[in-house]
């Protein structure tokens, strides 16, 4: 960290950001965003998705977390990055957070969380279900053929269709379940809204996750007679356990209690943000807040976040929601759901040991080899075109169901060839959302990347070739928790609003790799390939991939076929 | 090698297989086809591919041999064999040989190649053409064209389609490349004629690569004016350099001359039998003859040669030829362009290091593991249907133009997930082969597989599941060469003809591998989606194939686009 000024001077804010395996703190200025100090604290249980302890082991596709690891992330993380930025803690002036999301929960009225009460901490239903609990899947096709056969305005906000990870999946499975834990729930919160309950001793509900998790449109939650119809028991859940007043975000959720200033080592009273949600909250990091400018955080999965002027409603969409970025603008999220990871499965699985014995000879890692191997290579050259469903297709065809595809493979292809076709087709998927944008009267106007993922400039280069558009470059290595930073200097009142503190604070580098004309001709005639096979293949003209999909579940659970 | 009798007792015939980079010469016991001894000769010149000496480096897709080789092989591997095998040579009736086809060459009146004429030896086009000599695609392209536009009969026995590694396109392209060659070539003749010149003096034309590889029909070649039309120089092609009255395949070309007599150590004046190809000589050396009973020799490509009773057009084949397997039968022939080949592509270039160290671990070749562990997977466990197009297709759509094709990927994909797809994908092409067959009434009845692949039993199992039909194995692992023995004994007059020497001499192992109802089952399903896409990207409805291939021309040979 490097503070050009004294670093005696001056206000700072704490940003925390609630990652899937640690949280990591940022200490920053409040007049010109400089990061100061940080720190990291990892979750001692990490995620939980094997064995519960006193439990045992827990069903495929669950994934829970300890609440206790986040509070004791705040009391490790916070004082030590206010230690490593060598400030006085009396000059923090506001704290805030974000958190991934869907991550929920039951807990009482006071707030303690369900698995915190004696006799429950070999309960599953009674813990967080962490974002990747997969297990609501059967809940969430209930609540998506119920709600197109009612005809429910809302799930056209969310592409048609709600995801397992949300809210309301994950409660009915509790329901189903462990209709004991469903009771003892008063209320069902977000992570991100229950960590702000225990720096501010309230709660409170921000936009973003009421909006983007909690199917929260047009100032109300699904109705009872919805709620009802999925399950009697179900018909109160939204205004019993989820009803509150929304808080815009950059809101001040209140101030810092005793107890919350002594965990954390900052004074007590100063002031606490309310919840936002990890990509969300990037978007003012990246400088200027304006309509139009879309941040692809981009690491294991990518997330397309943006701000538009007014409410369209864009295909394949994860969700619109007013205020659900920047208060006063509708703010937008799309996805792909494998990018990093469909690298990462490629480099664990199908690089030859001549590759990585060529990486350690030139004693670089593998997947920079591959990077460099790959971005060596002219646009097209390959012959390849490749569909980039490895792990799903969130946006814009919301199907988790649809599967990976390399074709034009010849019996000179290489490695880095394949690999750059796949580092091809995830550009491919950005450009079919931003397309997707376009054509629905949200116009994307800028490009800013953010995310692990920046460090490849010949990826970088592809996306730029890919667009036809030049891409900017985020300013900071923790987009997350200096967008946090940012919002918790608005809660203290430093800046009016969070644009205003995101022109201060935030940080972009502009058209940092442009298109070659060339390759981006090339990359015409590629893509045009590309959408054929997504249609094909995902639009229900073939669908193979289902079959497929269906017949590998049938055989490997060893079910004879015709039976379910 | 074992022969159960004594060694001393009886006649001897010698086969002699020239392949691509050596010749093989077998011993062979006439009563019983015991094999007794064998001896590898391999050629110093290799493949002539990318320089030939006093010239330089050769074109692209360039593939020579010099015949020197072969007369070498000759003198080297047959005395070896019968040193082996511990007979007398005295004992030894008569020699036949077969050869990779087409490879043909100029030759004088006499029979010298142009290329051991003084001051020729730098002269590419003096030498022999390789079968794998590709640099003649234009040549074939207008045969091709032409064919259709004037409604040549013949173009329809071979699958619509003249290869560019056959006779015609050969020879057109000397004609157009070096005229002076073309003048000097008095006889344009197969390797697998010329070499049967070499060891009885005469020349001789084969009904096999005649009817194969020079579209002899009918009792004829390619009218005059047809020739005419390709090129006005060309209209005596066949006339002047090709024609010659046919031999049936088992014919006695003549006696063995004194010079070769004294170069192979057999005895002078035995039978030499016509030339044979390697594919189709394999027949009879799977035993009993008959009409439906399917031989794939499988290797890097896969050669299906089947007897029909009549005559049918079957789309896609390589030939429909009278006589070209078996005297009085029609020969067809059909082909896979890569199988073994697409199996060491993916070893050499997809396979993780882990995969190799474990290879190593376990002490076995990295093939073998691979086929163990593809081998142990469930039928349709892996979600994955390929193509088996990364050498191209050569039946039934004989479209080199054509790619490879991976779907069904996810994140948890496993290397010996997607070996086993690519095992099964060749497994489908063969089903296409077997089913365009029946369908074009010349059924299949039986299926013998040969060639070095029958050593996976994996993949063995794979075929018969896929074909849902028993597999039986040749009983000789140098299919080529007993079948090459067995023409010999016919030559000799040792048998009346080949179906009753095959009878006696021929070995199959019937139905070594038989189908498993249950992986049948999921194998018909999974046919279903191979061919679905077998027929999308192979039938024209998505050309994507033939576009990323013009791309990837385009931009490795720095052309703009537009221009040709």
């Amino acid at each position: 960290m490097d503070v050009s000024a004294n670093k005696g001077d001056g206000a700072f804010v704490v940003g925390v950001d609630f990652g899937t395996l640690s949280a990591r703190a940022l200490v920053v200025r409040v007049s010109d965003g400089a990061e100061a100090g940080t720190a990291v604290s990892e979750y001692p249980h990490g995620v939980i998705d094997r064995v519960l302890d006193g439990h045992g082991e827990l069903p495929p596709d669950w994934a829970l977390q300890d609440p206790g690891d986040w509070t004791r992330a705040l009391g490790e993380a916070v004082p030590a990055a206010v230690r490593d930025a060598g400030i006085d803690p009396a000059q923090v002036i506001g704290i805030a957070t974000d958190f991934t999301a869907s991550t929920c929960m039951p807990v009482r009225a006071d707030g303690t969380p369900l698995c915190q009460r004696p006799g429950l901490a070999a309960r599953p239903h009674a813990y967080p279900k962490l974002w990747k609990h997969h297990a609501a899947q059967a809940h969430a096709d209930r609540i998506n053929a119920l709600a197109h056969e009612r005809g429910e305005k809302w799930i056209h906000r969310y592409g048609g269709k709600i995801s397992s990870e949300w809210q309301f999946a994950k409660a009915l499975q509790v329901l189903d379940e462990d209709p004991e834990m469903y009771d003892q729930a008063e209320r069902w919160i977000e992570a991100a809204d229950w960590i702000i309950w225990q720096l501010c001793g309230a709660e409170t509900r921000n936009a973003c996750t009421a909006g983007y998790k909690g199917i929260y449109q047009d100032g109300s939650y699904p109705s009872r007679e919805y709620l009802g119809a999925l399950d009697p028991r179900f018909a109160g859940f939204a205004e019993e356990k989820l009803a509150h007043p929304i808080s815009p975000l950059g809101d001040r959720a209140g101030g810092l209690t005793a107890a919350a200033a002594e965990l954390t080592g900052l004074p007590e009273g100063i002031a606490v943000a309310v919840g936002n949600v990890d990509a969300h909250v990037t978007v003012p990091a990246a400088g200027p807040v304006t309509p139009g400018k879309m941040v692809a955080i981009m690491g294991t999965s990518t997330c397309h976040v943006m701000n538009g002027a007014g409410l369209a409603e864009v295909p394949g969409m994860c969700g619109a929601v007013d205020g659900g970025i920047t208060a006063g603008l509708w703010g937008y999220e799309a996805g792909q759901s494998g990018v990093g990871d469909i690298f990462a499965w490629f480099t664990a699985n199908a690089v030859p040991g001549s590759c990585e014995e060529e990486a350690r000879r030139r004693g670089v890692p593998l997947p920079q080899l591959l990077d460099e191997l790959a971005g060596a290579l002219p646009a097209g050259g390959h012959g390849l075109v490749a569909l980039d469903w490895a792990g799903g297709n969130r946006s814009v065809l919301v199907d988790g169901r649809l599967s990976g595809v390399i074709m034009g493979l010849t019996l000179a292809t290489t490695a880095p060839e394949i690999y750059r076709a796949l580092l091809e087709s995830t550009a491919f998927g950005t450009r079919k959302i931003i397309e997707t944008f376009d054509a629905s009267g949200v116009p994307v106007t800028e490009f800013v990347v953010a995310g692990g993922l920046i460090k490849s400039k010949p990826l970088m280069q592809i996306y730029a070739d890919v667009l036809r558009r030049p891409l900017s470059v985020i300013g900071s290595d923790l987009g997350g928790a200096l967008g946090s930073a940012i919002h918790a200097a608005v809660a203290a009142g430093a800046y009016p609003d969070v644009p205003a503190a995101a022109e201060a604070m935030g940080r972009v580098s502009q058209d940092v790799y442009r298109p070659d004309p060339a390759s981006a001709d090339v990359y015409d005639e590629l893509y045009a390939e590309y959408e054929r096979l997504h249609d094909y293949f995902g639009r229900g003209e073939n669908k193979a991939m289902y079959r497929l999909r269906a017949i590998r579940d049938r055989v490997l659970s060893g079910r004879p076929e015709g039976t379910s």
